[in-house]
């Protein structure tokens, strides 16, 4: 099961409509589509998504990268994974999506010799996933309408974007809940607040009994003295999004009781980095959610199969295969809001 | 892959010669050999060596529960490994070498069931380790006389018992450095040492420029912050082993800044917590030696696998098999210190 040769393409993937967060808007995204070979032929599968705003990415940069990588690979057998995840491990900061994408592709190459699902390589503690689908920044009917489609669509989980306007945004969430019941709400600045916004909005939820699960990244990155002050002002848990890509950075805001939650990202960690931070947040008592930068098929199934196989995760943002236009599930089955992951 | 049964068995074990640690001595120890049976009659080993010293197990009680393990584990797939060890991990504090011995047999059994040797199931990031070798407390002429054995066997890592009297025990060690190049030693104290007894056998270490690698356990299980005294005040790295069962312990002392390094062993861990170690430890910058209690050969194998595969550790003190009479290597393959994984 000898790692032989590693090939890249390039796929456009346009958005369904414009994907407003704070302070920016997507209408399509350009993601790597890996193949890792073995010796025997077998095909290994993964996408990178690279992100610039939150890694530092530039995909056309990292699609230069597969030479240098296939050299560093060659050759190693794909049952022995973490040899080739520490090889990648060296692109944490500079090319972490595409890290993503090989350790999964070494997985998905082993797992396709033993004839195993990579979700039971990594554990099988789930048979399923449940995603919640996000509601981008809009106008205030925009933001009802498409809320209460997510809803009629089966999700028991909407993900709220907000963080460029306090009062619009307060506005927003409190018209969504007036209109809908029994949901709970993922809300997410993206850094979009300082740290005195982002108390003032958080306190409107809770003045209005508005269900919020986690309130995701109000503040910059690097702001983690922010993240501590909002944990320790909010009556809803505080999360770590933009702040938390590598295990240290987790280490470090537990160290420094700066959050409740982690949200991991493959797309930010790869495999290596976001199986510790599952290990060490459960150690910790932080809780986890899973979510996604703009995947399609595969990239989504990456995650699947890891949210399923550690089963860590207490909210699960894996929608942006449903964002995209012209995406089929590769690799996981969708019912309503369920995700099952197979072997592919 | 549906488990169907679990069967234990008890085994006695001599010891070559009594094994002397701090203000205790072993002659003879009962394991319990574990049997997980699948469905299709593949059986998966696994090994418990309880400690009461450690864990304060009793072999006798945790052997009556094979009835209420087998009710919570039955009809689990041992390819949805993680919901056997979730199963399990509700006796992290009771019977924590039995669930080593019942999580390890799990892996085992899928192993088999996809002829894919346990290391690699872990990720199979070493062909192989170097185990050091014990020198129990004894008299001078003895200590020297059983370091040198080892030596000449070929381990390159001694390590040393002390923790009784601080007097006699840099006696023994320097007379053994005299006499023995090009080794280093992890010298356990085995909790026997007060802070300022600690202190000052290291500070000895140091000014015989003795090359110690691991100054383990120099104070009692509880005491995290005379451990952390001694880190600061020790020129060599400080470990915790008694002090280091759970990974909630382990989460502690990275966040006390109590210890350099820890001995993680499958006994106080199972293999739950011990991948929970791993991966905290990684990311906070502390180092890993990987240790046993009184394990036979299936047992030293669950600790082989484990260490190859996870490829964590700088320190390997897996050699009980070679402490107790009539011991073989099952799983592993040992030439002089290597010991090499094999599909079993």
């Amino acid at each position: 099961m000898k790692i032989k040769d590693l090939r890249f393409t390039e796929k456009k993937w346009d958005f369904v409509k414009p994907f407003h967060i704070a302070n920016n808007v997507s209408t399509s995204k350009v993601n790597i589509e890996v193949e890792l070979v073995l010796s025997d032929g077998t095909v290994g599968l993964g996408e990178s998504s690279s992100s610039f705003r939150v890694n530092g990415e530039s995909e056309a940069a990292i699609f230069q990268l597969q030479k240098e990588i296939l050299e560093m690979i060659k050759d190693l057998d794909v049952r022995d994974y973490r040899k080739v995840f520490a090889k990648l491990d060296a692109y944490s900061r500079t090319a972490p999506s595409l890290k993503a994408a090989i350790q999964f592709a070494t997985l998905h190459a082993f797992s396709r010799s033993i004839s195993t699902p990579v979700y039971q390589i990594l554990g099988g503690m789930k048979d399923f996933v449940e995603t919640d689908k996000t509601v981008s920044i809009g106008s205030l009917e925009e933001t009802v309408h498409d809320a209460k489609e997510i809803f009629d669509a089966g999700h028991k989980v909407i993900k709220m974007k907000v963080g460029e306007d306090v009062k619009s945004d307060v506005a927003r969430v409190l018209a969504v809940n007036d209109e809908i019941k029994g949901v709970r709400y993922v809300i997410d600045a993206n850094t979009g607040y300082t740290t005195k916004e982002a108390l003032r909005f958080i306190d409107a939820m809770y003045r209005n009994d508005v269900p919020v699960g986690i309130f995701e990244q109000p503040v910059p990155a690097e702001d983690f003295e922010g993240l501590k002050i909002i944990r320790q002002g909010s009556m809803y848990p505080v999360g770590a999004d933009e702040s938390a890509k590598t295990k240290y950075d987790v280490m470090r805001l537990i160290k420094e009781g700066a959050v409740d939650y982690v949200n991991i990202k493959l797309m930010k960690s790869g495999l290596s980095d976001a199986l510790a931070i599952v290990e060490m947040c459960n150690s910790a008592g932080i809780g986890l959610m899973i979510g996604c930068m703009s995947e399609s098929g595969i990239g989504v199934s990456q995650s699947v199969h890891f949210a399923a196989g550690t089963g860590a995760f207490t909210y699960h943002d894996l929608d942006s295969h449903l964002l995209l236009k012209d995406v089929d599930p590769v690799g996981f089955r969708q019912e309503k809001d369920r995700q099952y992951p197979i072997l592919f």
